[in-house]
């Protein structure tokens, strides 16, 4: 069997099971990977039942059980209808222990200033969990900024 | 108040003003954001009233405005139905005014030979303000040129 | 005439030529985009009549047409819904073609092993020519993996 689909079932594996469990076995596929930066990039509705958001949450979730959480610096960047991630989770638990889930796993969630501005979003009441440090100037801005600290690019 | 936070405030506001005045007063967000490349991948439809290509283009409105244009170096790069964003401006003033702004402010619109020959639009009529120098021989060739020249990947 | 429209000129009647004849027709194109690394990500449904891959698969035969097979070294990563274009390709020729003659140019096509194990698809029976060493433990973070490794991204 080769190495590829060792680490492959390894992984696999580790998609069922809980991020500690899943950092101790994915040793494999950990190595294959190395140290890796990433942003996600959201922009867009999350459909019906937040389907576009929890399917793109859930591969970052699979993302870091394959790499480690120690290994992977990660961030999601949320402007114009993508914001709609953490309005949506202000009700919707399931999204709302995703996005707390990964926060727990070193995950920084960065909301875009000029959204906020545009659509009149007061972060403190109308989104799930937001700081003021988690306010990029400009969402587009960042996406470029952390590809340029060499972060990866994922639209999911 | 976290600079984060005052950056974000000044680059919210600039988003409402013009060009010129967001220039002047988004300096904390320029010193935030360093110098940039950036290249927007428009591949799709417009959608109704052209929605997707204006959301697209006010998108890199407010990455210039964050950014300052100074120390931006921004291309378009339209290819397959993404060339509906030049057909459409040719009737939609709005779309029009949006991309002429941004020429005007040193972005560059790259049209993909492969999709022109293999529709059969000419250029010259059928599309708002290309030129010879705008045409690239293969859109996603270009994407990763432009990549290779550190230039960072933005899909609206 | 400028080398632009030019090599533009010469692409495009690329890409209505078999592989072989644009390899010989497109040096010009070739001197302007040199060696390319390039990974393309699907991730979603093909819709009616695959159109999404058939479009997406397009568009790296132009890359390829463009650039020169043997200057570019390009990947498919597959994940979630995307993985559909292999199963849809058990039964649509023109898919199938369009798969296999990619990969008879050098495209890899690569596998996340996390959505097999999700969704219980059997590689060997349920996609089209799908081999142990096409399987990747997560196809995000493969997408990171590949552009830590000089890969541009391209999401069509």
């Amino acid at each position: 069997m080769k190495t590829f689909m060792k680490a492959a079932m390894i992984a696999a594996c580790a998609a069922v099971m809980s991020p500690a469990m899943a950092q101790a076995q994915s040793v494999n596929a950990a190595e294959y990977f190395g140290d890796q930066k990433v942003v996600y990039h959201f922009n867009g509705n999350g459909g019906e039942g937040n389907k576009a958001y929890k399917g793109g949450l859930r591969n970052l979730q699979n993302h870091i059980n394959a790499v480690g959480a120690e290994h992977l610096e990660a961030a999601v960047v949320m402007h114009g209808n993508g914001l709609g991630m953490l309005s949506e989770a202000m009700n919707d638990t399931d999204l709302q222990g995703a996005v707390a889930s990964l926060k727990g796993q070193g995950v920084k969630f960065l909301v875009c200033a000029n959204t906020l501005k545009g659509r009149n979003i007061d972060y403190e009441n109308d989104l799930y969990d937001v700081w003021d440090t988690d306010i990029v100037p400009s969402g587009v801005a960042e996406l470029s900024r952390l590809q340029q600290m060499g972060y990866t690019y994922v639209k999911p």
